[in-house]
């Protein structure tokens, strides 16, 4: 199994991505929003581009959520903090999420077979579906204002190293990704450190959401996986099968 | 100080250049050749672009060596191997040497102001002749056919690293930077596997030459700092400012 590390959108290529398993990270915020938001029981979450698209699809019973330059969008009812993917805020609704990257990357990464959004939350959640599908990966980083970011290095990282287990002998990881692996690897003990001082980190801290950043930072704390279907992403209970391995 | 790592040559901006100490890291092989070369008493390597410049800009008592496709160039007195290029070969004479992508890489970094070709044998010297240089600094990995390698990822880590103890609390360093320097302390203890398993080194050891990537493993054993002096690059003995700090 081939398994890429794409490290920002602009290096998104279609051949590393046609009838291959993408996943989208953007671990702060906007996958991580999404993990929350199913794990606190929203029945899906639809990622639109734009504040209009997301404003036009909204649903009568739906939540809209988003932010612009890390701030909730105003006449919105949530921003993009995972902490306000409660489940009195989200149960059982759906929301409707529109955020600056990780949005446009669920988007980019369109030509994949299937596509699902990980976080440090759900990382080797992910990693096994992925693995149980059994098709080449390409692990998507949405990166800051096209540049790479460390926390989405750190997530891809988690995921390269769960898949190098699950797929024993069998993964033909790209140098990127046995970087990152590494990395993961290097600060698995404690990854609120890293990620609180890397430049995401420090830019919400400095608008007062440093407990994003530490929420972020708890590792494989959800088994939801978010697959998108029809254009919404629906939690997808892992068939586990590599755990019968 | 900045400390800005550029992944591949491809992302060479003049801006992240000019002004700025640049460290060029092409680990399999052309700067570690080079940093051998000088280990082993040549007055200076001359890097040259193309074969045809090499055979131009050689004198009389120069020594000619360099590859293309991992390769020796038919008629060169050397290949790439920093294994050739011993005293009895190199002592008290100037090479010029071609590479594939190691002498493109010294010349995308024309804009800096100081050059320094940089492996795992001299990374912990040249980080300490930066920050003695007290310049911004990139870190330029040369890279394979255009994609990110991890041998100069892990080299490029090592430099960061020492430059993070170095510059104690001053090393504003990018996330790329606190990637690939977690990178190279998971690997800190053993890097001749993870060189030996990336794709370069199983590309050099399908050709017989995976002694050169344990010859390039061994980190920090050279004092040598190769700074680009009027086209060659010269050992440049390190102020070692640092040492007294």
């Amino acid at each position: 199994m081939r398994i890429d590390v794409i490290p920002t959108l602009g290096e998104v290529r279609f051949e590393l991505l046609a009838g291959r398993t993408a996943i989208v990270i953007d671990v702060l915020r906007a996958t991580t929003t999404i993990t929350a938001a199913l794990e606190s029981g929203s029945s899906g979450v639809l990622p639109a581009e734009s504040v209009q698209q997301a404003v036009f699809l909204r649903g009568k019973e739906d939540v809209l959520g988003g932010e612009r330059r890390c701030r909730r969008i105003p006449g919105f009812d949530l921003g993009n903090s995972p902490l306000e993917y409660t489940p009195e805020a989200v149960g059982g609704r759906r929301v409707v999420l529109t955020t600056t990257n990780g949005t446009r990357a669920l988007q980019k990464a369109a030509p994949a077979d299937k596509i699902v959004a990980a976080s440090l939350l759900n990382g080797e959640a992910c990693a096994g579906a992925a693995a149980d599908w059994k098709r080449d990966i390409a692990i998507v980083c949405a990166g800051t204002a096209g540049a790479f970011c460390f926390e989405d290095g750190l997530c891809a990282g988690l995921i390269v190293s769960a898949l190098q287990r699950l797929c024993a002998g069998g993964a033909d990881v790209c140098d990127l990704g046995r970087s990152l692996a590494a990395c993961y690897e290097r600060h698995a003990d404690d990854p609120a450190a890293p990620l609180a001082a890397c430049a995401s980190g420090r830019r919400l801290a400095s608008i007062g959401c440093e407990a994003d950043t530490a929420f972020a930072a708890r590792v494989n704390v959800s088994e939801v996986v978010p697959l998108l279907k029809d254009g919404v992403l629906v939690p997808c209970a892992p068939a586990r099968e590599h755990l019968a391995r």
